[in-house]
């Protein structure tokens, strides 16, 4: 069953699936229902290849399910869920179709729908994540680390409550995503190693399989470990909501990371900042009606997919609660999590490709920080102040900062003139008093801090020093 | 462009697509990206038609635009932004590529892209909800009626807390539900007729038209007046973002009336209550290892649709700030909202198809009844006691029901042997002693008022008494 | 029973109430827990009025109920729910133990608690936001309208994307805040308004008072009038949700507003752009140790409250749902509902305080304007090439700004000179051609859209021409 | 500065504060503003400290501050406050009054206001954790696994869709709670203890700290150290933002699963389960109006509680977004974020209580069980035939269960007389054929799994063997 692309109502199903189409077929190798059912598969010839190792079911019997399993197609499921009105009883009847009447009773034996269900996902979400969330995020994390590394000591001026404060560089406020960064993925990795399946059957009492198997607890392990993933400690007809919860979390933590830094640049190309700029192809458009646009379109772009999505954890704190062994009300909800998975992926992917071509402009940096030079001496000249014995520093050099602003004098100027500091500022060393000359020379720790995480990180992530 | 259903990532596009293919095809000529270019097509031509009757574009130039715009395809639109990387732009190129050198500096004239995606949003969303959404919901406030005044005198036992609490009847409960939604329809429909369009140009101060036209603000009424719309008091680049909040606010409001029924009737289908029942084919399953199950499937997913859409109302109210004349970081994230409206549409049709072939369990609400009489006779006697003046009437009966807990006699009888309570039972008439007989007389006015309820909603919404 | 102050733990309690101890003193007359009790006390008195207004009580047992109800206190019914766990029933023990035995009966008769809570939150919420919020909301809307008429024509350049766009005033910015928030006045008034009350009993419908009152809606409809509310035509043990859900959404909305106002006036402050500034006492301190830091910190403090309360608003989608005739899990939710109207009325005042004294910086405003001008020429550019036959003129002029960029030379310079141009050129007129030399005449309707805004408003919030 | 507690604004200042004063005290104790304060005052004096181990500052200063930072009261703050209208320079002020001229130019010297509070939350939100929180919910997990061991055996009817599935046992359940529990004590935990501080100045580049110190670093490890927290490895003014999501995180999960729990027992106490049942005081009402009640009040509570808090994730997402080196829009949010604490303290407290002395119903949960039995054979019954080869199993059985339902018939008695199925139900054991005849042999693991999970979470946390 086809349908026009632009027919869809999604726009990660239409306008999306356009724009990054190679990404999107990556993406829907895990998350469509395509992909769900191959993987609800895929844990049905898991079960009966236990089955057989555990000598209850015919080993002949498990290879037709095997080989059964590969050829179910989501058409005939939907076609046999039409009658069914049960999509794992219709899964079921499609392989039971296709095998001898000797190796039926073994499809899905002492499995409940959920078994299937639940093991599947946290199958296609691990997979999805070590295959292609991860790759595409260390991806980003090598480009920011290159761009710090090559700006680790181009002077800017830090900003914050959006005015002057004391200098950094550009490199060192670009350091920072990298660690931010750098942290999640590991804690992303880790929540999709740790997703959970189960084979524990209605209530999760194993109920089923303890009519036939002395330990149903080895049929479960036997089916997670052919599938890579470990068991759920306690389930009750689902697996606890909390391991699919605590990934979906990393997944909305790091969306929030990467919209800090797209907020960073967007404000960056602010027409009075101009620090940096998205790349402008010749024949690009940036407004209908003004020509002379060049908009952060792709920066807030990435800040709009997160107001999107990042709501929707709400969703899955709320399926939270379950009542008693189960009720059906986290299932359709549930079915739109992937949706949560492919926005953060198309984000990350966005934001790579338009920082990987980021223009710094140095002169707008230095402009800007000149016009900030000549107050941010304040903070040095306070501390300097403060170090010789000052004991009222930070409130002498507010006072010169109130008269600065009423004449425009910089503040090092107005200091050196001041009778009461002057006994204080004989005391600095020429390396001190230079600082307040230069207050270029007060960076501190930016560039060493930025060295020291892009080489944590590279090691961690792409020396195998984990 | 076609792509397999099935590889779809949104559950809205292949799973809820196929299960309700006729509903989903209204949807789709709303709200898939389609129907969006569509809509923007169509307020092109209005606006030209607009320029043509304030004769500042020639009538012929307007025409040929008109016709343009029922010919441009999503997929030109798509290919052209591919070089513009400007959705509107490309529109804009695409049109004008269909008509001659003439008409082409009309097309879009004075406009911005907003001016044509809000302005095509609000007649998308208005008529969508006054032509899909709100028949629709019709149809279910008119099941509701007609099993509400079938069962205006079903007896049936209130429940507060989970507890017996006092009689009602199964018809008082279901009018309740017509009355919130009779309530949300007409404030559904209030918002959906208020949604603005602009024509106010790139920051809502008319700056291009001003250039051209005498009063631009008579342009952008006239294209409003196409499209059956009103003009925005103040836009910038964007229609004030609180009109679609306050429709999206009563869509999110309606399907949480959606969901409250639904889980209502889920608790009353507990194995152990038994009142009601959803209609279950012959060839249905209800679990694909328990063969006895009979799961109110339907209203569960109803109230899991909520979960899903619900929290999403937080991307709107987040969408109320765009910086100065407006940030792009609305963009990504209104495009997701048709998805909002077709969320809700598809619960309130799984929930009226369900309902229209509800099972009301008379033996099971009688047999529920019975087992609370004994108790719920509580209230009746204190209040005919406090009636006649007992000056601690509710202490006294709390302490025969603690008895009666104790003895497993009913409230009634304790009540009748209690020396105490004799001078006022004494006083109670023989209608008020009938009572606390017959507890099933104790149901107030909830026959009344269930005709009420539905005699008012009917004359409303169904004999255009409103 | 006192505490200190900074022993609590709610902001709202410690810091904010010593920050506005006047503007907290109201909040607390409505929306303290004693505020609380107080209007409890209020539906208990007027139930007994009505009680003996139908005859159905003793003139003299409503007097003295009426009576205790003004002398019970907070204290005394906290002392008594230690004994019962139960709010309500404390309440009426505490009025009846002020009593004569002969009044005691009547005492909420045919009463459920939450007839009493239900209808007390109506009173003291409907009573909050007409004589607390709403003219705290119109404080503010009067100075941003005496603010935009002020700078109805100080030019501006208008930003979209953060970038220079095309030319606004500064005091049309400010009247789209006009607009917005004088709508959303209208709106919460309305909101408030229909805020409902019931008496109706235990499941809502009318059992108790059926046994002793003929027509027991003329009871509640008594209450009402008493109380200024209305009747809701269908509740259950409670009052359908969504009335108090609205008013809910429009605070949120209000407060949405705000913050997006916040957000702008903070971002007009950034060192880069200085075009307005809070008013800074000669005492402040703007940082601990960069004593030249001036920062948008009130501002800032309204966009956090935002962020700190909007999200709530879940909690009162979610109460949309309660079981069968009411289950209590929306009772301890709901009791923090005044903090969501205490909180927007904080940022309210906070807002209107900071803006009453903000600094409008002309020069900084000219000089962005100057620095803008060179490129904004190009939409005024494009439309009147195109408005005398242009065929391609938005293409034309994009890549004017393309050489633009790379020369540094204005637009408009080498609109001049470019040969394919000048044919079109000579046909405008001189007041057009006069618009590119000075892009200070391109402002289109700012000006008059200014005067429209707040003259509309100032009619009908301020001279009763609503 | 003392006020009456019932004139406070939050349910947690007044109403919950006086239901549980003693836990409440534990709470004010971290989360209060004056315990902010304190912990304030402790981070001024481990810096101090730690620039007198570094030789930067006399000894006899740091000593001198040490004890200042013991006698400031938040009261001179607020006071002080109201000059410098920033509430770090206020406390340090306050500090500087009480120290030495020699000693003043030390307090706060190189640190930021972000410094001091980011460290002594983090300080403060780590020690609540372990000290208060950590501790009653090993109390919680202490009384369910008492309660699960208990009723290891006590049979009870598994429901999946609140329809009867397979048997379980009451302790079964009891266990999972133990289980999702014990594993958010273990996340809690190291969240907590990865909670960060930070000493790095005004951007976070030590810009202050480097004109004075060779190695800033180090000073902030020392101040770290003597606070028992880590370094942030990369502040920007701020400690980035997930480590305090990460905590609030887990603290909403936790309330979740505690919502989860308060909803099961809600649930098993309905007037037709009966199941459970709360303790009820001799004194205490259920209903103002109707005596009998019994009501699941206290489980409610807590379900309200989590729709209250749950919702305020939100804004911790929210404040992962700072501008630059850090815009202020966190600072009002986060002083909210104890409320998020103290409420998940009090929903823990409120369920230990009632659970410790819940009422397990026996005969009910034999009767309900009974009442299911003749239905819930069903799986056995299949899982048997199939075992034996039957080719259509859950197909034949679905089709007895149709005819059970319609003659009322056990489907076991229909089994035993369908021809189809008598070949393969000769095939079964004696031990299989039992179960069919009683179903409550039909509990798979879960008493087996009951003690595996009470035994490993006995060791893990109550007997060091983490």
């Amino acid at each position: 069953m086809k349908r026009e692309i632009f027919a869809n109502l999604s726009p990660l199903d239409h306008r999306y699936s356009v724009d990054e189409d190679k990404l999107w077929d990556e993406l829907a190798q895990y998350l469509s229902e395509e992909a769900g059912i191959r993987y609800l598969l895929k844990v049905e010839a898991a079960l009966a290849k236990a089955l057989a190792a555990l000598q209850v079911a015919p080993a002949e019997a498990a290879a037709e399910i095997a080989e059964a399993c590969e050829q179910v197609t989501p058409e005939e499921v939907v076609n046999e869920e039409a009658k069914t009105r049960h999509n794992i009883r219709a899964l079921v009847n499609c392989i039971q179709a296709k095998v001898s009447p000797q190796a039926r009773p073994w499809v899905h034996f002492t499995a409940t729908s959920a078994d299937i269900m639940d093991t599947a996902n946290a199958a296609r979400f691990k997979e999805f994540t070590l295959n292609v969330f991860l790759p595409e995020l260390k991806n980003l994390i090598s480009t920011l680390i290159r761009l710090a590394m090559e700006h680790k000591d181009t002077l800017q001026v830090g900003r914050t409550h959006g005015q002057f404060a004391v200098p950094i560089t550009f490199g060192y406020a670009i350091s920072g995503y990298v660690e931010r960064l750098g942290t999640a993925y590991l804690r992303i990795q880790q929540a999709a190693a740790d997703l959970r399946g189960k084979m524990a059957g209605a209530v999760g009492a194993y109920n089923a399989a303890s009519l036939v198997i002395a330990d149903p607890l080895e049929l479960e392990n036997l089916v997670m470990q052919e599938l890579g993933l470990q068991a759920s400690p306690f389930a009750t007809q689902i697996v606890e909501p909390e391991y699919i919860l605590h990934l979906m979390h990393e997944y909305v933590t790091c969306l929030g990371i990467l919209a800090n830094f797209a907020d960073d640049m967007r404000h960056l190309q602010r027409s009075e900042i101009k620090e940096v700029g998205e790349y402008f192809a010749p024949s690009q458009v940036g407004s209908s009606t003004m020509p002379h646009k060049r908009n952060p379109w792709n920066y807030e772009h990435v800040k709009s997919l997160w107001k999107a999505f990042m709501p929707r954890i709400i969703t899955v704190y709320m399926d939270q609660i379950s009542e008693h062994q189960r009720d059906l009300s986290n299932s359709a909800s549930s079915r739109f999590l992937p949706e949560l998975a492919a926005g953060t992926t198309l984000a990350l992917r966005r934001l790579n490709k338009v920082t990987a071509k980021l223009s710094v402009h140095h002169e707008s940096m230095q402009a800007n920080f000149a016009e900030a030079a000549k107050m941010i001496v304040a903070e040095p000249l306070y501390i300097l102040l403060a170090s010789v014995g000052h004991p009222d520093a930070h409130e002498a050099v507010r006072l010169i900062t109130l008269q600065a602003e009423k004449t425009g004098e910089p503040v090092a100027e107005l200091a050196k003139k001041d009778r009461e500091l002057a006994p204080y500022i004989q005391k600095l060393s020429p390396d001190q008093l230079r600082v307040l000359e230069d207050p270029g020379l007060y960076t501190g720790q930016a560039s060493r801090k930025t060295e020291l995480i892009c080489r944590k990180w590279t090691t961690v992530l792409f020396e195998g020093g984990q």
